[in-house]
This record gives structure tokens, sequence and C-alpha cells, in this order.
């Protein structure tokens, strides 16, 4: 049976922010299946911010765009996957995918596993909370900076799918917890919906008044998805031993590294005995990876967080859904479902 | 009988660079001592970078100035300090000092302790090199940085008292060593007499070019004593998996807050998976404490590592060797003999 896959190609290497005329949409023919093979149908891809920056590492152009997905199994020659089944991968911005050498890690860096059993929560779970979004909250907050009850820990990015999750697994932990986002409605989700004690709008033109205002302690703990000046507002006003883990750089993701924004150098790093550390969740790989989706799976089943999505709907709408994503349109984690 | 001392003041907290009108040289008297006291009389004295930052610890001024020494018992009550026995104290700037309650930790934060027997080296070397400079080499880049042979540690300030031991227990460990200093004479004498394998002087206008030459297979370790864009241009070459030790920022303690100056900010620590961390070197006291100092003089000992110092004579020529430690004109270590 021949069976074709739409696919999202990356036609141009991204100058400033990406247009939709950087991609194009193919179609692709995919071959009859041998033994240990499957084809799986793509049901929910996930866009992330990641992706602006990891597509310097694709060797050449046109390519097909870099992403995951939770697939439905379609048809199949390996036991482990049977038809029905769900799968989950890196397998690009496709519709349907072709899976070969599963056991290869030249073909599979990060190695396909069966779509974990959330329960009644949705499978698109799996591509955030309870897969490498969850675990870069869980792992990056709690392995790199130990948060300990009642120390002050500001995330920025905190509506983001990360941001959101790091808030409200340090507000379990114990500790006073403030985001930093842009806008009054993310703002008030944090703190109204999520718990969060404290929100500050970075796009407020009092914002350092109103960090100051929440922060008269200091800062502890930071979890960073932003970078840039608020980073280092941030960063200015930790306390001794504090700690910071490095999750992501968005506020420079647009940006030719010529204009990456200066600012003051923090100069206490010896003084304050601060820590700071960046990560890929992908270190977690392995023995420790399900006990980070697992544990907020459980947390999710016992209502101690909430989680939410911001589905754009239609494959075709891929590129303008990643986007905005790095506009920050997204509340919550950004999800397209086929 | 009664005993006086030289004592320099602290008459002005410092804007800017240290002036010889912030200081005062005083005479003080000193009382009869009672049980467990003794008073010692200073050989050797520490003029250090750290002084420019810490004077704004202390809680008001006029004050005696910060600093260790280490000085000759000359009246005992105290078995453990037997008359002509030395001592080593964070005493401050004076020439003798009357020292009460030993065991008092409000009284001595960092408690004094007998001058460690160095054999045949100079006893100036407990105030360097086997004290807490050489800790601060030897802790600051074993435990934060953990080199491994064939790895590429560049050290800025690394003609600095601490700096030229960090590049010489480098090589110790197998390391490629770079050093960054002021001036063709530094650079020189890293190269020619302590055996770095690279020194780039940043003085030069070339530095960013030459700095790239040197290190055209990254840095994966980085112990910084200077902060500012020195510190901008290493940080940006560094490996995947690089270690960044902060020992210092000499390069703005003379500036005012506001003036630090702008840096473009690194921001791939996630996508490098980087690692910073600041200490102070009292992080070790206690029981490691003579660990490194012992193994730092089993290196000199050995001849595996070479050890200078800049010795200004005369106690009354202090606020002057401490200004000129500031304007990097010591080789080594600054050190003040009475």
């Amino acid at each position: 049976m021949i069976r074709t896959s739409k696919v999202w190609m990356l036609k141009n290497l991204f100058e400033g922010e990406p247009k939709l005329s950087d991609f194009e949409l193919e179609e692709h023919e995919l071959r009859d299946i041998t033994d240990g093979e499957l084809i799986c149908e793509a049901e929910y891809l996930s866009v992330d911010p990641y992706m602006r920056v990891y597509v310097s590492r694709i060797p050449s152009i046109p390519a097909t765009m870099i992403g995951t997905q939770v697939a439905k199994v379609i048809e199949s020659k390996n036991p482990s996957y049977p038809v029905g089944s769900y799968i989950y991968g890196h397998f690009g911005w496709r519709s349907r995918t072709l899976v070969t050498a599963l056991d290869d890690p030249k073909v599979h860096p990060i190695k396909p596993y069966p779509c974990p059993n959330l329960g009644t929560h949705p499978r698109s779970y799996a591509l955030g909370c309870c897969g490498r979004v969850g675990n870069s909250a869980y792992f990056g907050l709690l392995e790199l900076c130990k948060p300990q009850p009642g120390e002050t820990v500001v995330i920025s990015g905190a509506a983001g799918a990360v941001g959101c999750l790091v808030g409200q697994i340090a507000k379990i932990k114990g500790c006073k917890v403030i985001g930093i986002a842009g806008g009054i409605e993310k703002c008030n989700w944090l703190t109204n919906e999520l718990g969060f004690d404290e929100a500050v709008d970075y796009k407020d033109e009092k914002f350092n008044e109103n960090l100051s205002a929440v922060t008269l302690d200091g800062v502890d703990v930071y979890f960073d998805n932003v970078g840039g000046i608020i980073s280092y507002e941030v960063m200015k006003r930790m306390n001794q031993f504090g700690r910071i883990s490095i999750c992501g750089s968005i506020s420079s993701y647009n940006l030719d590294p010529s204009q990456v924004p200066k600012v003051p150098q923090i100069n206490d790093f010896h003084r304050k005995i601060l820590r700071m550390e960046g990560f890929l969740v992908n270190r977690w790989l392995g023995e420790r990876w399900f006990e980070g989706i697992m544990q907020i799976k459980t947390w999710l089943d016992e209502g101690k967080i909430k989680y939410k999505e911001t589905i754009t709907e239609g494959f075709e709408n891929m590129p303008q859904a990643f986007i905005d994503v790095l506009r920050g349109k997204n509340f919550g984690k950004a999800i397209v479902k086929v």
C-alpha cells in the first residue's frame, strides 16, 4: 500500500524572526515497511522555542523541520508497537513517518518510546508536562537548584510551557514563587489559577520597581527561560548561595549574535557564592526519564499541578503556531493537533 | 608593660580607586593581657584585591583596615602560642595585636591558627601559596572545575597571586594552560618561568585575535579573577560541558555599580551545558584547609610549583602597596614586610 506524508520543509535558515516563507509544505511517499519497522500518523505535534536555535544543527537545507510528535501506529512489523498503539518520537514536522532502525542511536539519537499511559489525561501531555517539558521543569529545578521550603524562587517565562510547571513544583516544595511573564492576562493566570505567590509583568514600565517590591528578601533560586535584561534584573537580586538554572534564552533566539543585548555584568558571583548551570533535558534521558514524567502525572492526578495547552488545529498551521510561540502568544504548552 | 601598636585606619569608604588620603596611621595602646590572651607583632601583612570589596562590610568608619598577617608572639598567657612562636590571623593592618577570646567565633569569625611549618620556605608564604591564596587556587580549580588531562584551561589575572598558582596546578593535572595577563613582561614570566603553554596580553590591541589563535579547540575550564570584557571573550569560547570558577572580578572593584561595563550576554549556557560557580575560599575552612596548604607545600618542595612575591618594605607603605596591587603592579603575591 502506498502511503504519503505531508512534510513541512525548512527552506531557509532563519534570519531574525522566522517567517511563513521559510517553510514549504511537501508531499512525500513512504515505501513499504520491513521487519522491525512501522508507519505512524501524527496526532499531536509540539512547537517549542528551542527549535529556533536547534535548526542551526541541521547540516543542510532544505530539510524536514525538527520536532517531536505523538503518533498512532497505523502499520507495523514491530511487536513492541502494534497497530493502534501510540509512539512518541523526534520525527520532525511530518504527518506520517516510516520508523526504521529503532535501536540504532545514529538514526535515533533520542530513541522513540511508546506513549506513556497517562490515564485520563490527553495524549498531547506526552509532548508537554509528561514529556520533555515536564522533565525540564522537574529536573532543571529540583536537581540543579534544590529549592528549600521558605526560599524565594523566581521564574522567567513563567507562563510558558516549562515555566508554569516550575512554579507549581516550587509551590509543592514550600517555596515563595514569583513568576515573570508578559502582560497582565498571563500574570493573573499565574496568581489566580496556578497559585503563584506573585507575578510581575515585564512589559510594565515599572517592572524593576515591581520586581523589587516582591523580592524584598532577595532571590534564592532563579529558573531562567529568557535571558537578557530580565535575567540581569533578577540575578542582581540574588541572595548568598543562590542557584540559577538556565533552561533557555528565548529573548535572544531571534537575534543575530551581534544584536544580543549588552547588560551590566553580574560581578558578585564570588562574593555571593552563586552557582549558575545550563542544561539540556536530554541529560536525564535513560533510567530517570520516567521518574519525572510519572511524578508529574501523579501531581496532575492529585490536583496539585494544573496544566494548560494552547492548541492550534491543523497540520498546515504549524509554521504559524511556531512563530506565535516565539512571540509569546501561548499560555502554557503550544501544541498542534493534526 | 605598656605596648603600642601602629594601626592603619580606614577614614573614608573608597570612591573609585583608593587614595592614600583614605587611610590614616594612628598609634594605639594595648592593655595588659590576661589568661588565654597574647600579644603578637606583625612580621608580614597581606595586601589583596578582595580588600577593596570587603571594606563595604565594615559597619562604621573610621575603623582598622581589614587584612591578614603573620605575627610573632611577643607576650603570651596562652600555652598554644608560646612567646617566639608565629600566629596567622585576620588582625587587620596593625603592627601589634592583643589577641583575645581565641575560641569565640563572634570575635574571630575566621579563627587564627599557628603559622604552619613551611620548612625552608619563608613564613610570608602562609599569607599566599600556603594560605588563602593557595587554597583559592587549589580548591577553586580542582573542586569546582575538575580539570581533566588534555583539557584547555584559561586563567584571567594569571600573573596575580592566585592565577599563577592555578596555571601551575592545571599543568600538574595535564591540562593545556593559557594565561591572560597585562603586559608582555608578565606574559613572558608565565610562559618562560612558570610553564604556561600560552599567555595572552589583554592590553594588546589584538587581544581577541591572539586569544582565538590559542583556543582553536575552545575552552573547557575558565578560572576567572577579573570579570568584565575579558571574561566575556573567554566565556563565548567555552566548549560544551565547560566549567567556570569565579574567584574575583578585579576589573570592576574600583567602579561604581553604575559603571560596571555592559557586555553581551552569554546566551548559550543551556545549549552548551555550562556551569559557573563563584566561591569564597572560607568555604573550605575546617578539616580540608590544611590539605590544600600542605599539598602546595609539597609541590613547592618538589619544584613543581614556582612562587613569586612582590614585597614592599615598611608598615608605613601599606596603603601604597594596596593601591599598587589594584593597579596590577605585582608579579605573584603582594606582601608588606614590616
